[in-house]
């Protein structure tokens, strides 16, 4: 068939680099710190298996028919629940629909405000998963600065006002690629921007509850009054696979992305909204989250260490206080995708910076997961990397 | 929020009437021949119990991880066998991208082919999930009459040369709304016409296992060498809350469809898919949909036996060999919606035709599920809308 076919916006739309890098690291002997997995030591496999016998004898046949768009109630329930428990906002069911992970709240954020000539701002670097996303729907991706505590708040302001983006993306908790966080008062002054200008802010969680040093803070959307979005998944606190995510925000937006999802899907299954839900009502999830961080703290604490010992030093790395990802960035002049290169034939991976950028900087960076990986496969994989790095620094 | 930031697509999709209607229905004691649901009788419980079971012990963790964008290998090794056995197509697993549901499906189709200024040609009346989905792409939707044994031919051939639609949208097979199936010629002659006016064709085929009376013919896409995407779904023949779907087609489209996908929603759910082929693998499915086939064949003839007995004889209704719906078409100038109304106070429920037609047409007619409800259901549910139809037609 011949490419004329295809729509203009889907040939402006690369594959994800991330997703071809994985492909690449699952050849076994690899040790990937590329993928944004979680461990797959800490799924409740035990508890899903009671939770689902317990499910097929009390729901049957209803957990496996078509369900309301919106979302299993006792799950959007439950997650209402637990924002007003966790950060006191006042959150209702009306308040949450059900994503199929969420990336399709990103998906459907970008079909529901998003025309051809509409801007998207975000961090620089960003999450590729969501420059992905909007790319489908608009033309103008602009990136604005992160620094160790949030946002250039000039460049920031200056974007807003000068560009008027329709949408601001952000992740303040542990930022995907970077691992950084806002500090509290970018947050109250984010929030102050979006306000005042007008445009809609798209908060993006999924890394919040992992935390294992320093003090939660509050979200950027408790300190607006409306035009914002909250974002958060199952995927990093029980697992991915059941692509269980949901969009937070006032009725008014609710009703558009709803319309949305029915036309995108139906509804996201019914039998995993039952089955974590019934997973979340038989089990302790903080119990269970209280372990994850235990987990992915020592495991951040071995990388960091390894990299210290390993790696020359004039590279630098951030140290964020939980999530899944170190931010690497390397001797000016050095290119990632050739380290990149020289890694994956020593059986070592990791994602170059490039894709989360979108004019063509950070050639010098990389992300690093250590979240999927034990402690052994990192004390190996850093020491392969750290060697990968001294040969490629000599030539 | 002020209604100014949503995008201009959003404005021009209506929410789904179908489920509103759906809301109105799941009041208890109403007798609803509205929905598009599966008998929930016939859903394997005890089998999805084992399966699960089974499935945490043998893969665990790795059925709850992230998976491949285009799914789960075994599963479309599993989807390519079925249509190389069933109906002798040629297709590898590469030809199949596992959807979350055959609806996301229609939304990456749209996302992938439709500019704003493509028109989408299908059939009148047509599925409205389908006119949802590509309604978010492009403005412009063309019927083209269905008749009992395909569309007309005429006017589709008229639609294709001067219209130009990028898409033609067919369900071939007991379609929905109406319950018609194309004859074998109107397949020839509907594959020649789309491959000389070089437009994509989109067949979608959720029901075409569902047959009870008559025997299979060849999908239109087994009549064309290229531009052609066939849907089929596990919804109808074992459960649609693991929302299971699948496109088929060439490597230059699923390609395309790839990169929509991983954008949409990263993958389909690991677990359903992994459960799904654990269950199809454990089970023998054709037994099960053998079943499946009786009941509501059975269905359908207790339905068409009480309307002969119960309803004026100046009511048409299609007959189908197999599926899930009966279209009724009401004495010219009776408004199914005024119907709806009063059947809804009786306790009983069905969907007016009107959604089905962009342009304002259909206001008699109004389609009946047979599936979802018993025999002992559809028996008091059809005298009770006998019963409104005649008081009705006096006033």
């Amino acid at each position: 068939m011949s490419d004329h076919l295809f729509s203009e916006r889907t040939k402006r739309v690369p594959k994800s680099f991330i997703r071809e890098i994985l492909k690449v690291s699952a050849v076994p002997d690899v040790i990937s710190f590329a993928g944004g997995l979680p461990h797959p030591g800490l799924f409740p496999i035990r508890e899903f298996k009671d939770a689902f016998t317990r499910l097929m004898e009390e729901r049957g046949s209803e957990s496996v028919q078509y369900g309301p768009s919106e979302g299993f109630l006792p799950l959007r329930e439950w997650v209402s629940e637990r924002y007003q428990k966790r950060a006191g906002l006042d959150i209702s069911p009306a308040n949450v629909l059900i994503t199929t992970g969420s990336q399709q709240a990103l998906d459907l954020l970008g079909k529901v405000f998003l025309n051809e000539d509409d801007r998207v701002a975000m961090e620089r670097p960003g999450y590729l998963g969501a420059i992905q996303a909007f790319s489908f729907y608009s033309e103008a991706i602009i990136q604005v600065p992160l620094m160790g505590d949030g946002p250039d708040m000039d460049v920031l302001e200056a974007t807003l006002s000068e560009k008027r983006p329709k949408i601001f993306y952000a992740i303040p908790n542990f930022q995907n690629p970077s691992g950084q966080s806002y500090n509290l008062e970018k947050r109250k002054k984010l929030a102050d921007l979006c306000t005042r200008y007008g445009n809609i802010l798209v908060e993006d969680d999924p890394y919040g509850e992992l935390r294992f040093a320093g003090t939660d803070l509050p979200s950027v959307t408790s300190f607006m009054e409306s035009n914002s979005v909250l974002l958060g998944t199952l995927s990093k606190i029980t697992a991915p696979g059941l692509r269980i995510g949901w969009a937070v925000g006032e009725e008014a937006i609710l009703e558009r992305l709803l319309v949305a999802k029915q036309a995108a899907d139906l509804h996201t299954s019914t039998l995993t909204q039952q089955l974590a839900w019934q997973y979340l009502t038989m089990y302790d999830v903080d119990e269970h989250i209280a372990v994850i961080r235990e987990v992915y703290g020592r495991q951040r604490d071995c990388m960091i260490k390894m990299i210290e010992q390993h790696f020359p030093t004039d590279i630098s790395v951030t140290e964020p206080e939980g999530g899944m990802f170190l931010w690497v960035t390397l001797p000016e002049g050095c290119s990632s995708v050739e380290l990149f290169e020289r890694a994956i034939r020593e059986k070592v991976a990791f994602v170059p910076g490039a894709p989360f950028y979108v004019d063509g900087g950070g050639m010098d960076t990389m992300r690093l997961n250590f979240s999927n990986a034990d402690e052994s496969a990192i004390e190996e994989g850093i020491r392969r990397l750290g060697r990968c790095i001294e040969e490629y620094m000599i030539e």
